[in-house]
């Protein structure tokens, strides 16, 4: 049987009462629950408190600078791809998130990178921003992210109270990137 | 006479060793030997030292928080335009300036911002993602931004060796700055 792929589910948000959790813990439980081929976790940048990127030398150069960045190099690195939990702040992303992936460079690179967007216009500007970001840090940014509508209000335990349509559209993301994320997979091992 | 214009000019990273920081000295070198209608202040968000966002409520509600989130409103409100000196990180905004801006909101509200940007083809692409987020912000993104290219090895005793298409630029950009900033000064007090 092939190895599990796996996939690092980011929260975009450290904002006390943040969305993102919910929807976090709503994509992780559809993996669990749908999916034998994805070994999702989920990463709290709240937790990992990364500070605003202050290094000299640019994460492209791999020479990293302190245990942090390290620490976080190797977990991105584990990853055979990524799904962005993406608020949008003023039309844009998120500084936590955006500094989250600036703050390594090649532990991304060949790897795909879906997205679960939500705010005004379903985060729609933001996963734009993210998508050419995405392309800089040699990802995969792929097409059928979720663009999540009217959120606030639709928090249940913990979880987000999905409707049918988005947790289909869910699966095929899920089908999307278990497809890129094993193309490269196998490409990256193929050297 | 009319009172002089206050423009904050911010800088965008608070990286050791940032290029920001000769860029901001050369900017504010300019505008002291050049313009007596404008009254420059140099914004370091190092010292500053604002968190990621964090308050469940968001800053377009106007109910701030903490301290340190009024006391960076009172900032910009002092402000009548703004001169952001952006790097550019993986073709988008640094997280410290994207959190800068997101931070408050009324007071970047119907105000001038102009761009001084520095990276790969000059910043370009960072400079593309803060027009859509200044605009997002009510503010008005100026035309006619510095794309300074090159950067690395032109720094001469914490001032950045500009030469003079550059610095003619940056006057134009001064113009510009003092015309809306006029404009719109009146604008906001006639209400």
């Amino acid at each position: 049987m092939t190895q599990k792929l796996k996939i690092l589910v980011i929260l975009g948000s450290v904002r006390e009462g943040r969305v993102a959790e919910p929807i976090g813990n709503w994509v992780m439980g559809a993996a669990d629950a749908d999916r034998d081929d994805l070994d999702c976790e989920l990463i709290d940048l709240k937790q990992w408190d990364l500070p605003f990127y202050p290094h000299p030398k640019p994460p492209a150069a791999g020479d990293y600078a302190d245990a942090k960045q390290i620490a976080w190099g190797e977990k991105v690195a584990s990853a055979d791809g990524f799904i962005l939990i993406a608020p949008e702040y003023n039309h844009g992303i998120p500084a936590v998130l955006k500094n989250a992936l600036d703050t390594v460079y090649a532990e991304w690179n060949r790897k795909p990178v879906a997205f679960v967007a939500y705010g005004g216009m379903g985060g729609a500007r933001a996963v734009e921003q993210l998508t050419m970001v995405s392309r800089e840090l040699q990802m995969a940014p792929l097409e059928g992210a979720l663009h999540l509508q009217g959120v606030w209000n639709r928090r249940e335990g913990g979880r987000f109270a999905a409707d049918t349509r988005e947790g289909a559209r869910l699966n095929h993301l899920f089908d999307e990137l278990a497809w890129w994320g094993k193309a490269l997979r196998n490409a990256r091992a193929a050297g």
